[in-house]
């Protein structure tokens, strides 16, 4: 049972924007590096097109607090926690911390809900249960990291 | 004293992704689209640079609700209403309509919370008070356009 | 018969870099652009996913010519010409006119290869001809345009 | 004096588009991690804003060709080749590798023009060498590792 996963990456060029700043919409990117991680360190893939029918994983919440800007070069920390679980649904809280600060120092903090679908023939998605030997592997992260 | 805009965009094959659907961190940017529209039309830039000390309205809050996909040529409507107006700060609702489905249906809906800020000579920012010109032209919604 | 197509996109804040210019990147999605318009304006998409097999455009070859840099809020018109037609592949060729310089300017070149491919079952792909419905409505354009 | 660099990604799930496959621009972005590492071994980097004047390394041109496709998860190695060296532009050839594939196989090779520029007070930006402490640590590669 696994509850959390810590990637590691570092701001590029070509995320930066013109106020010489991380751009806000790439914090989402980098929790979702932090999530297919974790999925990966628990030996499955968030993409699941082999299975019949294939199920998904698409996101019908995600949400970021930005405290502090990263620039380019800065090396982030994306500590992902399981913050709920539910049949069909997981949500994870995400903080980002700026490991080239001295000393480092929390930068944001993010969310992402993600619900499990079975795509349908006819190209419709139907909420599903998440599979059992996936679901057996996540576990809510303690209270006291959660706080 | 404006308190809308409504911004068209249409899906490009790069904001797809493998799920053939538009990456749930494109919905930010197609927000960003909306509020640039918005201060053009107002007669500003969401740059103001030219300044002394140079102003920028960097985003301190962002989240999104998902209810159905976007896919690949689909003209989506961004309307972008102004949901709160503080001294340092304005957050913008935004809702996604999908113009290519029969009837248009809503597909998201976001929020987006800026904080005027100072750039100082030190390389920092510091809040500070929308200028008044600009935040002279702006209201927020009314109740019901907001319910 | 078409062999040119122009598209009109405005430079986005998420366009930019933290040298205040467009990435270099981002031309290339914005040939897509144009390239995605000239085929809705001949009646069929870049994408033929309900053939079977079905068939894909990848790209085999693409390139930039970077002259002038593009900055936010630029207004630019991407001018496709079909500038190579084959029996299995089309080159694109695409000029960057900045509209908001005064006056307007070329600020860039650019050249794209794609190739028809038909999806394996097996997932792989394989170079096929063109379908003649398409290719019948594409032309290369006259060589005084392309010089 | 350095010659080469190699740089290790993996595909994202925000790197991929509808055809299931990465997004052939962002071999351009998977190109610049590689030139930014490359910097970063030889003690400097691709942004000197410190300078007076500023110096920048705009791209006046930039090439792919792409021979097989990249899926989401791939190990990628990106294989930094400084091709041509004058004494206002460098440029670097670029060799992709798919190191997920068995055996590891090349799947693109790309090329980046950058030219030295000091950024004016008036906002342009002329052609500039590049200073000596930065040249000085670069060479042309072995021919035999172009070929």
């Amino acid at each position: 049972m696994a509850y959390e996963f810590k990637a590691t990456r570092r701001v590029e060029f070509s995320d930066t924007d013109m106020a010489g700043i991380m751009h806000f919409s790439n914090f989402f990117r980098f929790m979702e590096t932090a999530e297919q991680g974790f999925c990966r360190s628990l030996g499955f893939s968030v993409v699941l097109g082999q299975r019949d029918p294939p199920l998904g994983f698409p996101r019908v919440h995600a949400a970021c607090d930005y405290k502090k800007p990263l620039r380019f070069e800065d090396l982030v920390e994306i500590h992902l926690l399981v913050q709920e679980k539910k049949s069909k649904s997981i949500t994870y809280g995400f903080r980002f911390r700026n490991l080239s600060a001295s000393p480092p120092e929390e930068v944001a903090r993010g969310l992402i809900t993600i619900v499990c679908v079975a795509h349908q023939p006819d190209g419709t998605m139907a909420a599903a249960p998440i599979p059992a030997e996936i679901a057996g592997k996540i576990e809510v992260a303690p209270a006291e990291l959660l706080a």
